[in-house]
């Protein structure tokens, strides 16, 4: 009996995990973290609405979701101002960049990012046989112009960027992204995540063009609203660039509590409002607690900060491996020279309490062992 | 400004859903059903201690679910008595399925299934460029000698089999299925789906065997467990396959309830006895409906009885297209000789007589206008 052999593209690939996850960390400590602070959860929770609509549908578990998830996106769709056929429902942001590379990238063909962005689209590109080609960062920015001129030099399909920047937590102005959108080479996407829109300043989101042929955007309920365990997200683009989901998708992957609660949510007018006062509040704290301890903490739109530990990626990888062993779950970016940052979610007063403690330990620590 | 291409492949796909959703016909008709009996879940609920655990967890939404599964996973595996190193948890057997073909199909790999079986795999060995070659059913049972036939001829590296059997709720004793995985060529590989496999009679499923490199089995907390909203499954194979998963899968794409739904359910002890007496229940109710109308229902090891009409295709479709219309969600085989029967799945005694109420007028619709 010879084995199974996987394709020769998934034989090529590692076994890997983009993020290992808290609770794996946990396992291995023998102990929960006292704070969690590392993966740009809402600890401020979701909407009191959307929980009481979650407990109420726990019974009705039995049914399975609808395949089409109508409601929510017709909701969205009402949110947005656009029609629900240029709206698509998925599994997380995850799900959609999966099923985006799917659709767009045969083996070999050629997609741009920046390095040190979102591993988990690396992660889909390469699991598709796509080419991965970076830029640097600009500063603590994502570079449009370097984006646009290899996407130009190399003939790429796809261009990822999030705006706001995860992890340095830097945006750009809207007309610049609208300037990035009209400068794409022909037959090039931009993949343009938004997971952390929502917490960024009026003026970082271009206005939502339904026609625009050469863009698809990516929403969530994992951040501002809070359900990243529900699993929710949404694409934005033409009705035929939407259509192609159709084709590719896993049409009953929706958790029918998780379409009930982001609904819920979406319904819950002041909750944005509140959640966007919370994490202004929470940034500022942060930014305090850096500066009680002689660091920079860098401007942010999401909900979350990235703090200058103000030396190499030695130096910040001795603060956050502390910080973790005390039990603040943290994480850092995986990029010189961002990598001299450690990135702090925001959070209720009690958690930033508990990272307020265990900083001035953490740099001790730091100083001592590194000199 | 080109268009942007969608690869070959998925040029050459439909936009297509393999399943329409009872929502989306209700949508169309603009009233709800009064029985969902279409799409074999358990109208019986998930657990009480599941739907608690699930309400319980609402509010902690805001965290990601555990990437591993770490928790259900090993639970799964007691429950199993193996090592949970041959466990994937997934997003339903569905998602699962579309793990599977796309770690081991390359365009044009062949894959052999039984016509009238699982159009969901077929999606999936379509969206991947798999070659779908399909053997008849023998009797209303799928068959393993055709499949090992047909699978040792195209040289396939896939075969798909269910036991027991959706859509005929027909299944095969284990050993059976033993003797069809010892017959197997080489290379291939058994997908096993026993997403039934809960409500079948003893000596339904083969002992589990974690060396055994040439089978995946699957399963899932959609039926038996009344859980179909909150789409868990999981996979049985060789470490090594299983670790194949870590290669390809959305490892955040778990709803984080379902998880610690799931788990309750399973730690649940009562639970399944408590169901398996219910759908055998059900089963002889949709049995004696089927007689008190002169028809035949097929026997089932499945939480659904294939009900035989006893004429054609062409009929079954005129009783279930007026069941429907009466608000009575069913559904029927795709294939003919099956396509004589309508598939109900089990429900609790409300839904049965609203069934039973509406059988003898569906049949009487399809009389006068077939003759």
């Amino acid at each position: 009996m010879t084995k199974i052999a996987l394709t020769p593209l998934a034989q090529s690939l590692p076994a890997s995990v983009p993020f290992v996850g808290p609770e794996a960390q946990e396992r291995q400590m023998g102990r929960p973290f006292k704070a969690r602070l590392g993966a740009n959860e809402s600890a401020f929770g979701p909407s009191p609405k959307a929980i009481a609509a979650m407990q109420k549908a726990a019974a009705e578990t039995w049914m399975y979701p609808d395949p089409e998830s109508y409601e929510l996106k017709h909701a969205l769709a009402a949110h947005c101002g656009i029609a629900a056929d240029s709206i698509m429902v998925g599994e997380g942001i995850d799900g959609l960049l999966a099923l985006v590379v799917r659709a767009y990238i045969s083996i070999g063909d050629r997609v741009v990012t920046s390095a040190g962005a979102y591993p988990t689209f690396n992660y889909h590109v390469a699991g598709f046989g796509g080419a991965l080609h970076s830029v640097p960062y600009n500063g603590d920015f994502e570079d449009p112009d370097a984006l646009l001129a290899k996407a130009g030099e190399v003939g790429a399909k796809l261009i990822y960027l999030a705006n706001p920047d995860n992890p340095m937590g830097s945006w750009h102005q809207a007309d610049v992204i609208s300037d990035m959108i009209s400068r794409l080479p022909d037959g090039c996407l931009l993949v343009l995540d938004e997971a952390y829109v929502d917490l960024a300043p009026e003026g970082t989101a271009p206005a939502i063009d339904t026609a625009a042929e050469n863009v698809i955007r990516m929403r969530t309920f994992s951040k501002a609203y809070g359900m990243a365990g529900a699993r929710v997200g949404f694409a934005i683009a033409t009705p035929e660039i939407i259509n192609g989901f159709d084709k590719v998708r896993n049409h009953f992957g929706m958790s029918r509590t998780s379409q009930i609660g982001a609904l819920a949510s979406l319904q819950d007018d002041g909750w944005l409002a509140h959640i966007r006062a919370e994490v202004d509040a929470s940034r500022q704290k942060i930014g305090q607690i850096a500066s009680d301890n002689g660091l920079t903490a860098l401007p942010s739109a999401a909900n979350f900060v990235a703090i200058d530990c103000g030396r190499d990626g030695g130096f910040a990888r001795a603060v956050l491996g502390r910080l973790v062993e005390d039990g603040i779950f943290v994480r850092m970016p995986f990029v010189a020279p961002q990598d001299r940052c450690i990135r702090v979610s925001c959070g209720p007063e009690d958690q930033m309490q508990r990272f307020a403690d265990a900083l001035p330990l953490a740099l001790a620590h730091a100083h001592e062992n590194l000199g």
